[in-house]
């Protein structure tokens, strides 16, 4: 990391970018494949745009193995625009959601402007400190189950699917996305902001079943309407191309390095390493409850404020940013999202070490 | 240009920026300020991404002259998520629309999803090749008055503000933004995409009454409420970070080259030089109305289809790039907006003197 003096950013997003993908980015920058144009200057009706588009469309396809009767859609207004989208298509009668954590209530506040929503499971008695159990809702009369399969502030992570009997299972899977494997076969609706894993803030990604596009109730904004957007191939009106064009690359080079398969087992690997410390250490503890635990994000404290503060100062000076927890739960967060190499977690577990040696008595 | 091997870009948008916006951009581009990261990685809510934001918002403020009883957020969505979002805050009884081109067309089909929408202006009877007369309408009983300020397709411009009598003047500015002197204090809602004056394509400047911000309808999904946006100082989600940031380089760069005072003035030399040359021509003709005449996109055609194709595919080995015209109007168009040099429009000119030489017979 040091030809940039770049630091390990720990950020729970946007985060860390793959340095190749960032040198390919600035190399690129002036004039992009010869064109003279840089591709923020390019239009998105040329056929320069249209390869990049369609050649980051195939390459997530291939990535996540996303069958054919599935639609990808670039669009903006992040996860968050999600929130209301999803409702005003697929609530007609009732909704079934799972709170799991504070962006499930965001999307639970937003779903409620539209009609019914019952909470079908949560962890919220215990402060989302666990992933509720999923395995036999009754989800009889509603139009579809909605959770969040990975809470950033939290720390934790479903390991089951959850069972919807049928019904469409919508995910907002805005830190996981890219993360490890997934049967795309599962869901109905898929979607996830881009300032993870994916690329910068500003684009995200819905992968829905095609069966889900149509219809969507009377008084829905024309630019919120999946249709829209699916008969145009994401081009309806301006994508934010440049933004679209480094989620390619992101694509690219984990094509290049062997696919999700590779990248989840490098993911398993850096949160092994993490939590196998906290773990063995007296002196940090973990907040989320082992089986619930996400490969995303770490959430752990010295359970002293006045510690953790200084240890996120003094993380600084090691060239380790961003470690402070959300102000939700306090603490202390380690956000170890794709682009962040087991180098960087190692380096995090060394200057813990010695942090323990200083302030442990 | 001849550096990077860059071309000129006479694209509608997304359109070229300054080839030293783009040199800063790609210095900065691996490290930040030696913050070790790049502004891709920056979280949102760090410090140095809230300067980032808060310099864009003041330079804007600064050139625009706007007043204090307004806002200024940084949405998502484009231009044509304005086409909802102001009929879901301000249509109640019935709202007013001048129809001037193919964009104030869309932003009618788009409100008319919420309610009763009257056009009290139009030029559609001679294919939008002028602006109508807006000077004394008869607004009584409208809630608002909409208009497109530039039209890119048919190369028309506003060249007096409507008299909105009264109520909200509402106007979009995508292609015109920036380009000139204006009065911010006559209009109730501004709004424009990026990616014509301002930047990368994936942000959208709105400039609000502050009393706008606040009566929308009951189920305007949350995401699209000013208020939300307003509130939290456009960081209620994850901006487009990155293309902020390109937009605060930009405004930056009209700041330190005269404001938009000065800007003004480079435009209407090249306009001049464009139009005036093609006036003396009897080879070119002009499509738009003289007194109707767009600063920022010349439409034109030699009059005979094979001859324009040829045009566009000759002036592009001379370093000339993207002057077909739009589908809907075909012929030719020049897109000179605030990034074009002066040195592009002479060379077009050039160039098309060579043309009109071995073609005119």
């Amino acid at each position: 990391m040091n030809k940039y003096n770049r630091i390990f950013n720990f950020a729970a997003g946007p985060a860390m970018l793959p340095e190749e993908v960032l040198e390919t980015a600035k190399n690129e920058l002036m004039n992009y494949k010869n064109s003279g144009m840089s591709v923020m200057e390019i239009s998105h009706r040329s056929s320069l745009f249209n390869d990049i588009i369609t050649e980051a469309e195939n390459n997530l396809r291939k990535l996540l193995n996303v069958p054919n009767n599935y639609k990808i859609l670039f669009l903006q207004g992040g996860a968050s625009t999600q929130f209301s989208t999803v409702p005003l298509h697929l609530l007609k009668t009732k909704a079934a959601y799972i709170n799991s954590g504070h962006w499930s209530s965001r999307a639970i506040i937003d779903a409620k402007v539209f009609g019914d929503v019952d909470i079908v499971a949560s962890s919220e008695n215990d402060k989302f400190s666990y992933i509720p159990d999923c395995s036999n809702l009754n989800l009889s009369g509603y139009d579809y189950l909605y959770y969040c399969d990975n809470n950033t502030i939290y720390g934790t992570k479903f390991k089951e699917v959850p069972d919807s009997k049928g019904i469409p299972l919508v995910c907002d899977m805005s830190s996981c996305i890219l993360s490890e494997v997934i049967d795309v076969s599962k869901y109905g609706i898929i979607f996830a902001g881009a300032q993870k894993n994916i690329g910068p803030a500003g684009v995200t990604i819905v992968i829905i079943r095609e069966d889900l596009i149509n219809n969507c109730r009377e008084y829905t904004p024309n630019i919120l309407k999946y249709k829209i957007h699916s008969d145009k191939n994401s081009l309806y009106n301006t994508p934010p191309t440049y933004t679209i064009y480094m989620c390619g690359l992101v694509f690219k080079y984990l094509l290049n390095n062997g696919g999700i398969e590779e990248q989840e087992k490098r993911n398993l690997e850096k949160a092994k390493y993490l939590y196998d410390y906290l773990d063995n250490s007296l002196f940090y503890k973990t907040l989320a409850e082992k089986n619930s635990r996400s490969i995303m994000n770490v959430v752990f404290t010295t359970g002293n404020k006045e510690l953790d503060l200084l240890f996120v100062e003094e993380a600084k000076e090691y060239g380790l940013e961003n470690l402070k927890g959300h102000k939700v739960l306090g603490g202390l967060r380690a956000s170890i999202y794709n682009a962040m190499p087991l180098e960087g977690v190692i380096r995090l577990v060394d200057f813990m070490k010695t942090f323990e040696e200083r302030h442990h008595v």
